[in-house]
């Protein structure tokens, strides 16, 4: 596996395009068009929200139902939930704007919206940004890394990524972008990701192996607990490489598989270190946990907690915190088994052994603190499992961002 | 009922003490002692979390053994949580300095801890304030009044009330005070809170009392989002009012939990508006829920939200924020079932009617959000289920409170 430059344009057959549309944000992008030459198979997850805006239910009926996916639509400033039947009919005009430009049949045209809850979306400016797109696709680099930008909210940094592999001599392409800073937190997918490649694969298989990176990537990342309305995964795969299809749990699909996650382990955390006002990377690791199920709750909670991300912001080694966090995860467990180091590179530290507060070098720690990403190691001593988790720090700035009259 | 001036030793028999014992703060009292002239019976819950401070573990059980409690010992700046052995030897040294001084055996004396995680108890400290507060006990209500503010950490105010009603003819008085800022989040009982009354009653039927108005009140709570270590209520009942022992849920009892209820609802409010950094109480009120349960959750995942908390830091009318958060509640129902409204002293506005949102009045709404406190009202339209929940705003303040090294 070798990263290349590119993004969600970087995988044969795949276009995309960009438009300034003019729904909330001035001077900026807030439309994209992903498009692929001929029709994919598509997997996605889905936001746990009950409250699940209309374009995550319409693209849920997409892949459920087993369509081919042929073309995406994503614009940024209103997130199209909360907005009952308008909003629905409001995804359907958009796909038939898509199916009148590009000739692609609606039900296979997904749309993904993000920005604020309960406004409806301006369908007339949107079906004509997707008409303008059409005109404009383009399969370079530019175009992926220019609809990379197009989906940003409050976002500081695009986030995108392509890599390639070889499955049985054939040269495979697997790009993505996604976007997400705030309302980030687990349970699938706590943003805007969109994935595409060239490799031929059967549905079933793709939705499997998407499901499973998604659990240890995507959803280890928090930025502040609040799960959105709107989060949506989409991976087309359109076949183009000419691989034989992957159809059983082959090498091929351990290879494939391995890939995605290296591509949804970067998206995820680009997301996290760019979380709302973070000024860093918070990792938890949870080792020799009883369960799988324990180690992600253990090491969600960790970076989930406000007190532990404050503490992270002020560099301060206050480990009651983190174990404070564990406790109240509502994994099971005895703080006697558990050791908990701070780690960064410029060092590690143990600051707490078998149930008992160690006497520290207080300097040592804070040197270990201000890195830009901090690692908070537990062991549990109570089984075989592991899991990482990522958020970012809490900071004035997370405040300031959502507090918008006071600032 | 009537609400009187005083707190923990407004009831017949309750004395206090506080000192300054120097453990962590400069300056200011931090070690608080309550008595009783004779044995009580005593009811307590504590936090959910699974590391649980020493002096929790110790109070636990004393009152599920059936002991009497006579005195309480709380100090603050050291929470005597994630200690090993030697935090649980502090507390069992800590008692017996009272059975010393007082003459009350060590297995009745309670004691409780708040402050700073993870580190140990200066029990030399410790054991010289109690016997030094041991000798200025005092009944009045100026040693409840100076006990309550002993126990203060990031707390700007001190907590405390009193009540007296009427049971077959005797004057009960029912008082109490709390503490708790910061780490405080629904699951028994995110403070510490000490009550004290004069009434007789059994001692199952006080502990009955007290889990199901905790349920109701300290438990529907949450500044943000983390439940301490070191939760702990106790409440005392030492019979000296002279009425017939209620051992029967009879009328008496139910008098005794409407004034229990009126006490706890007081000191929980108090609690949520004096969060760390908060600027605003933050009410969220579900009415017609399809079970107890859903109104509960319903109601705490809106008041603990960091988005909805910034929002009102922010007096911005975002509805979906709060929609978002029962969302993602586990809490199941149809977002077309709901309706959402703000109110406080400034009025009352409706921006979310059965799924659709609402153009409303934005200064009108801007007015209301501008009010000390402010709540959300959502009308589930699902069943007959009501419950509320408190909380506070996330400020600058909560953040630099927090992050030590960079304020």
């Amino acid at each position: 596996m070798k990263e290349i430059t590119g993004g969600i344009t970087a995988a044969k057959g795949f276009k995309a395009a960009s438009c300034e549309a003019g729904i909330k944000y001035k001077d900026r992008t807030d439309m994209a068009l992903i498009y692929s030459t001929v029709p994919c198979v598509c997997a996605g997850t889905f936001t746990s929200n009950v409250v699940k805006a209309a374009c995550v239910q319409w693209d849920k009926k997409i892949v459920e139902s087993g369509n081919a996916m042929q073309a995406v639509v994503i614009n940024s400033g209103i997130a199209n939930a909360c907005t009952g039947k308008e909003g629905f009919d409001a995804c359907e005009a958009v796909a038939k704007a898509v199916e009148k430009s590009l000739g692609v049949d609606h039900t296979s045209v997904g749309v993904a919206s993000t920005g604020v809850i309960g406004m409806q979306l301006p369908v007339d400016k949107i079906t004509l940004g997707v008409s303008k797109m059409s005109e404009s696709l383009d399969e370079s680099i530019e175009a992926g890394t220019a609809a990379s930008k197009a989906i940003m909210t409050t976002d500081t940094v695009n986030k995108e990524i392509a890599v390639t592999f070889d499955i049985d001599g054939k040269e495979i392409t697997l790009g993505g972008m996604s976007k997400g800073s705030g309302m980030i937190h687990p349970n699938m997918c706590t943003m805007l990701a969109f994935l595409s490649t060239d490799l031929n694969i059967e549905k079933s298989l793709l939705q499997e192996a998407v499901k499973d990176v998604v659990a240890d990537t995507f959803n280890m990342i928090t930025v502040d607990g609040d799960t959105s309305t709107n989060d949506t995964l989409l991976c087309m795969a359109n076949g183009i490489a000419g691989n034989d299809c992957i159809s059983i749990k082959d090498n091929n699909y351990e290879t494939f598989k391995e890939a995605l996650s290296y591509v949804c382990t970067y998206l995820a955390k680009r997301m996290a270190s760019d979380g709302e006002g973070a000024t860093k990377l918070f990792e938890a690791k949870v080792i020799n946990a009883k369960s799988k199920a324990d180690a992600r709750t253990l090491s969600r909670a960790i970076v989930g907690s406000n007190l532990s991300k404050a503490a992270i912001y002020g560099c301060d080694a206050n480990f009651g915190r983190f174990l404070c966090a564990m406790g109240y995860s509502g994994a099971i467990f005895d703080q006697n088994d558990v050791e908990l180091f701070f780690e960064s590179v410029n060092g590690k530290i143990e600051v707490f052994h078998m149930g008992t507060p160690l006497d520290f070098d207080e300097d040592k720690a804070l040197q270990i603190m201000k890195a830009d990403a901090v690692t908070v190691l537990v062991n549990m001593h109570e089984g075989n499992e592991s899991a990482t988790a990522w958020g970012c720090d809490l900071t004035y700035d997370y405040v300031k961002i959502n507090a918008d009259y006071r600032s």
